[in-house]
């Protein structure tokens, strides 16, 4: 951490920063400069409170030059992490599909849509029972009769399954889900995110509508810091100026997320861009980036889906998305 | 709502969605433009799926007309709500201003600090128990504890006291709380809201770092459609590009929210700047753009806060910037 | 478009209004909704004052239907534009790689760089020579006497060049330039625009950093309307929140971009990542998800780079990318 | 400005660096940190390039502490700028309001509405007449016509005239502006801004609408660098996720920027909100945060406007508004 001291300061006031800087076991390297005098903190600075230090007189700003996060940070986990998933594994070259619904709406519409996604290659099933609707008119999701659906579809497929969770109040619902997701609106929902430090099953983190890799990365801490190392983070569009998608999906995100952590990253396509005619292009981005795996909403009727069908594609599309989709890895890692 | 239709869809199609939508008792005007039939659907649209719509092939676009909110909406409520606490009114013209530490700290902390700021003409106390910290390394307040001293300065001071809440598990402990508060980053953490709903207090809502205003409402919303009428709207600085400033405190959400809706809307200088030598100006701006009260932190040592410590007024600092708002306030209402 | 009036509005303002836009040769459809009629206007919109309707007393809103652009937009132009370079052809699956340094700053640097480029299968060459900066005390770019050692690289190489135009009083100098670019910043010069919708050449418009694609294509319609069809769109990445990353390359623009218009969409990672190791994996994303060409900062020796260092490739590392770029191109052409 | 090396790097590497920023008469301060070493560079770095210095693999990041501008930077010029337009003067406690119509449309509008603003209170007259519009089609403004009939209104009023320029090419055109404006879409277009250094009259600059108040306050250097002191910075809005109003007006810019420079600095609170009804609250907000002047849409006939009716106010309504500001600004100065 570094901090700005400025020169108009009074010599007393510094040396009294600096004693109780030192006091914290940090040691200190001082820099004059013309304008502002340089402090550099070496020490673990995580728990370090900047905007204090930023409230003295005498402090023209601070600049933190450690990451917020550390087990979560490739600096000190230098190796790939693989998230297990039964006999399933995601990351560190381990590709997977998840596929399905929105929301679960019927036994019927699970059941038929879970083995249509494992036909075409999909290996984990996705779908919503508690749904989080801006409004509180809409469609809240069937709730504990969706988790049972969801249960039995894995039964009859044997499909993993991936579902999202608003409130730990929920939890023990939860006890037969395989990967527990934490939505876009929750992810700095941190008490939440300490409930699920405690759970031994992976979490899929989304990254928030308007947050950094860095706070993404620094909600997965919250998660392991808990004990629970098994953290996929999944991009999901972020908000920006433009109205002709939904939201902007941030491919970067793949090569820069590996670059900065160990966790596998797996993209959301459907959400991003609220738009099933770019569901395929966008997927086909993601792999040529690095995606360990992809998040696909597949619906039989999207005409009558009950919530977010515009970004639903129709299962004969999603075959042939899988197609290319499996087609464009086992074409990148022929390493032609 | 109204709905675009490509001139290329099938008659047969369009007869088909025209009778769907009849079947749900809307009533159809039909406009045939160059390139797009246009669909006028008449009457409640609120639980109407916009996503599901868009997802048909026929459909080029959908565009509501009505908001998303109704209770909290000023067309169907035209007249001001006043939120009462205890003896106290916040709303259509009754302005207050709720000051104190960003976190609880100590017992003598809380009541030097409540007893200053009363004496400044503050008339309800903050104070952070359960604090939202971006990094799990960081002081997450003293909870519980928290909670106890802030109600000790409550019995002392008389003052209603206002915390924010992070899970509606805490809701027992939140008993003497007089106003509870929601922080932006669970503005959508919409099983809170619901909670929240059921609750017979007034809630403090603070607006989402990237939030609209019709979001704002539709969240108050979640709280007013569970039986809570007494909202009160916070806006508290959104994320722009701008780093000079923490965020950017958006002083037209005051009118604006005051057209759309008819709950009180009150502002947190403090948040939005992470400033302390902004808080006057801005504070002043918001009394002047019509704010029914102001939500400011205020420290005895601002250079040892756990928290937050850059945006902290000292009490003398407060003291000065009280007289200047009530007299502004004074001023104002005298219609020179 | 569509007006929305207020039931409240009195029948004769109501009856004033529809003559007024009658007069104007639009035809209207009225549809009485419960709290307002909309109205329907059908005819070209596309010279209509929407502020001066919204200003308007009895008008809650307005809603455009038809896009503002006319001669960039796919529904009155279905097929995909070429855009011709000499040989080359850019658009409807020909895929060209624009390559070389961020500034031109000397012959032996330009020659070289563009023999090593197009070695490695580059096809048109690109360097700066009015450099936009945003500080005046940086390098503004080696001006006329860079567009000198472009065309001598040209007339070495055979290469048609792409440079960057800040002004019209600079267009004489451009008459050996083969593709004008206009910058992110000049996205709505409109000054600029309007000149070079009468240049005979091709005009590479780069989005701007907050704009949306509307507002690109509408940018676009400006050239156009002067009578210069060859527009190649630039996506360069926009403005986000994400500091890991310069800006936030919107992958997904290429498939929309494709949607609503015919013209040819480039894409340019390097200035969007502002990072050298994220070069590789977005351009395979941006073939991946159908770009008609790629924009790639190259520089023999990026530490000493006058400007944009960061972003530059090594000849080398270009080498390899341009080897797994045209493999890409190649397996997605197989149709496999 | 801050180098953080990476401990990986090589001493040799790491060596050469130090050697070649000494040779650029840089004094370097080395501090050794567990993950990073720290250099700390002493000198003048304003020319000196971060992306350049980024893109060596030994570097991982930089972090620059001195502002980009000096010329418009407070640490260097403490005393507030007054910018004198013939007898008035605008900052360090001179207020202005300049008013007038967005376009001006004919002579007796113009003339009229110079007439009632001036009777109002205010002591300047804005018409546009290089009208900056987004779509090719829309109203351009009558260009030299306009220029010509605000002359005639300021010849009749004596008030001075500030109007927008929107290329290097109409300068003499010019001659008898008072003011020259540059519009928020060209705050970044640098040979505009280039050219305005070397004009003897004041320039009103406007903030982009995605721009942060260090690259409005860099773009001013632009214009000081060339030898012109006579820039007024001005507030209009920038752009977020809000749709309520057309742009979010950033009220904390007044005195963030009064801090960081001691330019003076305006408020335009017409086309920040698009919005008539709520500039008299805007107005205010501004006023009382401390902004040194406010330029106001006044349009005689907001329904018939050719351009942005949506934000005018009637004569009467500016009337109101001008007794509420002067009166707000007179309350203020008393210091009571």
């Amino acid at each position: 951490m570094i901090l700005l001291i400025r020169n108009s300061a009074e010599k007393q006031e510094k040396e009294k920063l600096i004693k109780l800087l030192e006091d914290k076991h940090f040691t200190i390297h001082q820099s004059e400069g013309l304008h502002t005098t340089v402090l550099g903190l070496v020490g673990d600075t995580s728990s370090l409170d900047i905007d204090a230090l930023k409230s003295l007189d005498i402090v023209e700003d601070v600049k933190r030059i450690q990451e917020p996060y550390k087990a979560a940070n490739r600096k000190f986990h230098p190796k790939n992490t693989v998230v297990h998933v039964g006999s399933l594994a995601i990351g560190d070259g381990h590709f997977q599909v998840i596929a399905g619904p929105c929301s679960v709406e019927s036994e019927d519409q699970i059941q038929n849509i879970a083995q249509s996604v494992q036909a075409s290659g999909a290996t984990l099933l996705r779908g919503g029972a508690f749904k989080p609707r801006t409004s509180p008119y809409a469609f809240q999701g069937l709730k504990a009769e969706g988790l049972e659906l969801l249960k039995k579809a894995k039964d009859t497929t044997g499909m993993p399954i991936v579902t999202e969770i608003m409130s730990p109040a929920h939890l023990e619902l939860f006890s037969d889900v395989d990967i527990i997701q934490v939505g876009a609106r929750n992810m700095q929902n941190f008490d939440l995110l300490k409930e699920l430090g405690r759970q031994p099953k992976p979490i899929l983190l989304k990254r928030g509508l308007a947050n950094t890799l860095e706070e993404l990365l620094t909600s997965a801490e919250y998660i392991m810091a808990g004990g629970n190392q098994n953290v996929i983070l999944c991009e999901r569009g972020i908000r920006t100026f433009e109205t002709a998608t939904r939201n902007t999906l941030d491919i970067s995100a793949i090569p820069m997320l590996k670059k900065l952590s160990h966790l596998p990253v797996v993209v959301d396509p459907s959400h991003a861009t609220g738009n099933a005619a770019l569901v395929e292009p966008m997927s086909m981005a993601a792999v040529a980036a690095g995606a360990d795996g992809l998040i696909i909403e597949v619906h039989n009727n999207p005409a009558a889906a009950l919530c977010d069908g515009a970004q639903s594609l129709r299962p004969e599309s999603f075959d042939v998305l899988m197609k290319k989709i499996l087609g464009l890895r086992t074409y990148l890692a022929s390493g032609i």
